[in-house]
């Protein structure tokens, strides 16, 4: 990024060369992202990150098929990012058929069946919850959706699946799929929306017609070159990486059980995202347990760093059935593929010593 | 922007140390770009860039105000950004008034006086053209607006002109104004739209309600950065930053004039932006200058670089009146506040030495 910032500085659509080495940095990072889905280069379009690619998705959509019908399924535990431009559009007159989930945070395939319609255009599913880390069936969702309807798109929200569990859009059924660069250590201000080959869509950002008309604005070069690089070092040696992941995580949440008052929220360690702990600490608000072990080195989230600056009651919590204190008493780990033995240990160590400190002095 | 890439890179949303950091850079570009045009910190919306900051004012306002009618002034000679959301919303049933511009590129204020209408909801008028570098009134268009109708929102597109032309938006009645971070030596990938206290437009971008709700997504915090420290710096020193342009601009505009078959379209030295110079050589090609001049180390634009890729006849050299083969034989060059009199001294000399070659070539 470094050397894009300072020397490929040219603007992709001027004609010369220095245009020309701005767009062959665009052209690599879009092959190597393809090659990570089994799609197609033009398959990809850039966008500033997953909540544009998750709007792009969405509202594309519907203002593209609105002839199809005003009908839309989600479920009651999206991201933001698709659950405001969903209540937008219910706003609009569209009406939305919010799924379920079990405790798990996962749907019911057999309520998705029964929610689709003829006028339903379309179904948008995301692959990983992003506060609990459970996995969505989405590629049994797609053999639905399209069985029932083929006027309808299918939506997969991959922001927090991408490069964490292996997906092919294109053979799964998925028509657009939404991912954020800084999700996989790439830069700020980068992503991208998968759109299959032959799904029509609106632009929500219209000019120049870059990205195939699709997101014009002159691209940000910098960051797409940064996101591709991020993209073929994630996915070298790829699969040891979300083992050493998974090992980890499992690690973890053996440690922390073994505490007062801790407990794990969300799916099983088997059928779970290989990279997000959801804790509640009985007694000890969310706050708290994040200043403390903030104090120490360990940094956690409150909910979702999503929402900015909102304390809200997470929908994704309440959806699985957590009430009163606990949903005020959760927080959230991440892993990566960056994180060592030595920082679970020192993590583990850390919640042993402040969690009954802390609920202690609650009790008082 | 390295720093904050490889060192700050917290979520500005997440309660701990390092999202507080983050959060704290996007709140110092915040004020150092209000500073410079005497407005309030919370007047400023960070944007992906110039595209979204168009759109977003443009979808923004209709979105929003669509109970105080359809109806919409534009120019003939808008950028991409401005021109395509335009004709989207005439597909959707909104009425856009064009208006048109003199042979130097400026609109006619009457004109502007006599399209206003009980139900016009939004007037976007560029400041600086693109293409030509002519200066709109848009001061005097403001008072205009305001006194016909005062549910007029007012829209400036100063991509261009922002850091070249002096401008306070909340004195001269300007509701909402997108600038690009790109044009004036920030990050691709950065822009902001100001709008005004009390203005209340509708998102593009629906989310986790960063920037008060007017464009979700997690913040760009490097290309925030970068914006913030590249306006401080242009902002520095900044009268003398102009006059050294502009100097530069006429001797370069003196130097070309001589050589046969080359002329300046659009306004005079005195009227015009300090960094634009539109020259049509007859009888050569854009492209077979543009790509002798880069041979020589002399980059220009063929056109506009702001359409990617699509070859396309200029609408603002249309309205201005060239015709047949001037359309095609007309180039741009930009000045700097970096160019320096040697870089001027030697385009003036490659131009000399080109042109009658290519001209000779051309007529045989």
């Amino acid at each position: 990024m470094q050397k894009v910032l300072t020397e490929l500085y040219g603007n992709p659509s001027s004609l010369h060369n220095m245009g020309m080495d701005a767009e062959n940095l665009i052209k690599d990072s879009r092959q190597i992202i393809a090659k990570t889905l089994k799609a197609k280069p033009a398959e990809i379009t850039f966008t500033s990150g997953g909540s544009e690619s998750n709007n792009l998705a969405i509202f594309g959509t519907v203002r593209n098929r609105s002839r199809f019908g005003k009908h839309i399924i989600t479920t009651e535990v999206e991201h933001p990012a698709v659950r405001e431009p969903m209540a937008a559009l219910e706003a609009e007159g569209y009406e939305v058929t919010r799924l379920k989930v079990d405790k798990t945070g996962v749907i019911d395939l057999a309520e998705l069946s029964d929610a689709m319609r003829d006028d339903t255009v379309l179904v948008s599913i995301m692959q990983v919850n992003n506060e609990i880390g459970s996995v969505m069936p989405v590629e049994e969702a797609a053999a639905i959706i399209h069985e029932k309807n083929k006027n309808t798109y299918f939506h997969v929200d991959a922001i927090q699946s991408y490069g964490k569990l292996e997906l092919r859009p294109g053979k799964a059924g998925i028509d657009l799929l939404s991912v954020s660069g800084h999700k996989l250590h790439g830069p700020k201000g980068s992503g991208f929306l998968y759109i299959r080959d032959g799904i029509r869509i609106a632009p929500i950002i219209y000019g120049g017609g870059q990205e195939s008309g699709l997101r014009s604005g002159t691209e940000n070069v910098p960051a797409i070159a940064g996101l591709g690089v991020a993209v073929e070092s994630l996915f070298s040696d790829h699969e040891s990486k979300i083992s050493h992941m998974r090992d980890l995580r499992s690690r973890f949440i053996e440690g922390i059980t073994g505490i007062e008052g801790v407990s794990i929220n969300g799916p099983s360690a088997d059928s779970a995202a290989p990279h997000i702990v959801s804790t509640t600490v009985k007694g000890v608000r969310a706050e708290v347990l994040l200043h403390a072990l903030e104090a120490e080195g360990v940094y956690c989230s409150a909910g979702s760093a999503c929402s900015s600056n909102r304390p809200a009651i997470s929908k994704t919590l309440t959806a699985i059935g957590l009430k009163g204190d606990a949903l005020e008493q959760t927080v959230r780990f991440s892993l990566s593929i960056h994180t060592t033995e030595e920082e679970i240990e020192r993590a583990v160590s850390v919640m042993s010593d402040i969690v009954p400190k802390l609920s202690r002095f609650t009790r008082r």
